[in-house]
């Protein structure tokens, strides 16, 4: 396994910046493997994600934090740093469509996703037994209109007590309220069964089925408090004919919402994301 | 060239209907090269396009509405027949983006669109000199707020006077008014540079970059009274990212416009697409 | 679930041919739901599939060789047909790799795949699990150099007892000999990953990323005598770039071979391949 | 116009690389506009490229080497620097197709190629009308197995004579001398019609038809000695299917091959390729 840490940069571009990454990286002799950065023409922000070695590197990612501010103060820059050895806690919400908790389960296990699937959240007691399967905790907390608060408190609870660092809503289908949400910004990712921002809100599929269009769409987001707006991770879409019935739309859109779902998790795993202006920046 | 025949059909679903044109077409002497039907699962409708080669066919298709009537009644068909070998007369309304314009005029030119291009009419002179590379009439007829009646009564005078069959917005920047419209009812095609319908209006580019979307995409479409409503014939995507600045947006999309627009106006030529429920069908 | 029969015909064009089968289904008062025929320019072949309703179809299908035959005679046609309602008997072959057997089998738990998948033949024991999981028979038959004539004669006993009528080599390792090729013609489905045929043989991952390729692809197709030249059902491809290991390839593929696989075994369990000239006709 | 300049770099890596030549470039006050490094798993390669603005650079390029030398001995760097105002200077060689040049001199005109296009090199007459209209000198030079040698004699004239940087074949029917090859090592560029490394050599179209493959290829490469098996650029392939005459897998590839050459030969002319085993980094 690889053991190298990632330093993800934004700030106003400035001259300078490079050299002073990647000095600081050199004097703690450490190997850089990965440098991408690129500077952005309209806002001259200056973006990177910088990736090293930690072989012989000289300082504890423990003491990063006090011994980049000085850098960091110089040039205003917002950064984080990660461990590639850290392997993220993730819960998956689920209602009944399974083919993306089913995927996510499997990619996990291949050591696709090199992360820790901690739980399971439901509304419904059907995908039991593939958790069962896979050794995973399933919990099923119903939801109606009415529960909703209470629900969402005994979600929250449990996400905190497994120190959760990112939800996965793989068509979860239920709407998250605003104060859920704001306990973790950047850290909820959904897949939405259209290309957005054609066909907001329910029924996608139905809607592109009405409209007649000859390609439909997945698209993975991180959410926001408003429905369907939040910064775009990833999309795909796949061909449709007039011989397709609702049905057939639905099919074609499991195996789309399954890649572009698995991707976005990906990156966000392996700290590939970053976010400015309501859209995401992915270093590949 | 081939010498064929198309007829276009659509009615309630039946028994007997392939029997009974596929008959009337062999009592005829038709050999039929192409018989492409299905049946609509929710509407119940019958959808058919057949082919069929004109050599040693006993009957002279101006008889054709008399002689099929009968069977036309029996089923309660809309019908439509047309020849291969007729070259639809296509008028291309172009403003001054010129790529659309320049693929057309050259696919037609290798024979890839078997129609005739009668002429160009724009509302900037900019592209004279490809309509001249190609020897085809260029009409500028410049539209402001206060000319606009005049001007689409002008251009309606060339279009009926050069009997035109299908008007192609080739990037034409003027919304056409209703009253225009309703003289070429599914007979205009528009190609609109985003995936409709998402970014209906004024500068899709725009606004695909603002919200940040991976996938970029263009539109054809039949123009209808409703601003970038009517039946979708094709569309298409390619793939973007943040390293793409506005332009790079627009530079993509212009790849995807040709190929988009041309394929659209490449079926309507061949007969090849059914309308109904403000959807297309197409038999490939 | 739909009732209808499918009947699929190839044999060389002449006139009258559409008429005669539609007409043969009215008489017995069936109705056609989906006809598709065409004629091949070069071979001059008649190629077609018709599907129609048997509610209300008045000829048992048992009968329909006899009856159908005084056509089939006058025509020279070569068909077939089957009930939609039939549910192929398959069983899969799996080595080491089970993402293809994993997705198979979730395929046809959903109901995208109308078979039954009977048992699963392999010569490692890893994917047992995954049977078990679903409730089907696995078989372990381990393949060396010396057994392998042995370890073919279990395997088609198996089959044979089974009634197999469809064999789906999902990421198999073993080739398969001549002798046991010829029990199953145009009736073992395999994947290869690569995009044949390129990369013919052993390890087309490894041979694509030392050519430097920017698209690595899947093939499925049937099997024939000759190694990965059999006709080919479906392929894709999927974007790679210098960034990317071999071990990256390999991950993509999976995503690749999976999509590939189910759709060819789909297509030929829904009696929509036709076979000429080593191609597939594939009506969809 | 942006006024950068652009850093190449390979060798083999080690630390304090991307230290040694970010400090470089800041010490002479350069504002890096973007930098991808990344490292070969296999090779241990650093492989890089830089851009930074020219404004405020207080060293003048002609410099450069005798600057830089001391770091690029140091690491023993193989590094190639050039100018974003460079326009490169190019000649374009076509046979009887020419749908790639005239895509290219559009794509010229509108910008997206920041090269000259200086002369058309064809053994056919046909395509002048095309220069003509461009404004591009046309030398026809007729080429038969006999005065092969003298034809690329005089070929080599022309272009020493005009000072080409890049030499383009935009479907160039005949196969270069190893020597004519090796007088522009890297510096030409072909645009094959197949999936290569499927369907070497002639008429790839035909074997493609012949094989029944579902998808059809186009490959952009940098030619070298053995026969399409230079270095690959740029892939992109196209859905065919059964109903696809050899004709229009011709029209298809059309398209394919445009937009597959002309990204060629814009990242040649970005200096976003880097070679190495065989192989292209593409810097995006």
């Amino acid at each position: 396994m690889k053991n190298s840490a990632i330093l993800l940069i934004q700030c106003p571009d400035r001259k300078g910046l490079n050299a002073a990454i990647s000095d600081f990286i050199f004097r703690h002799e450490g190997n850089i493997l990965n440098f991408e950065q690129h500077q952005t023409v309209e806002d001259n922000l200056y973006l990177a994600r910088i990736e090293w070695d930690l072989q012989g590197f000289r300082l504890d990612l423990e003491d990063f934090p006090v011994t980049f501010a000085p850098i960091a103060q110089r040039f205003s820059i917002q950064w984080r740093v990660a461990l590639s050895s850290y392997r993220p806690r993730v819960a998956i919400f689920v209602s009944r469509h399974d083919h993306c908790l089913v995927d996510l389960l499997y990619r996990q296990r291949t050591g696709e996703l090199a992360c820790e699937i901690v739980m399971i959240i439901s509304n419904h007691p059907d995908a039991q037994r593939h958790a069962d399967f896979y050794g995973i905790p399933y919990c099923v907390i119903p939801v109606t209109r009415e529960n909703k608060p209470e629900a969402e408190r005994r979600q929250l609870e449990l996400l905190r007590k497994s120190e959760i660092d990112l939800i996965v809503l793989a068509r979860y289908m239920q709407i998250l309220s605003p104060d859920f949400i704001r306990n973790y910004p950047e850290r909820i990712i959904n897949i939405h069964h259209s290309f957005l921002p054609a066909f907001i809100g329910a029924k996608p599929h139905l809607q592109a089925y009405r409209r007649g269009v000859k390609l439909i769409g997945a698209t993975a987001h991180y959410v926001t408090e408003v429905l369907d707006d939040g910064p775009i991770i990833e999309q795909g879409v796949e061909r449709v004919s007039h011989k397709d019935a609702l049905e057939d739309l639905v099919e074609k859109g499991r195996d789309l919402e399954k890649v572009v779902l698995s991707r976005a998790v990906r990156w966000h795993i392996e700290n590939r994301i970053l976010l400015y202006n309501n859209r995401t920046v992915i270093f590949d």
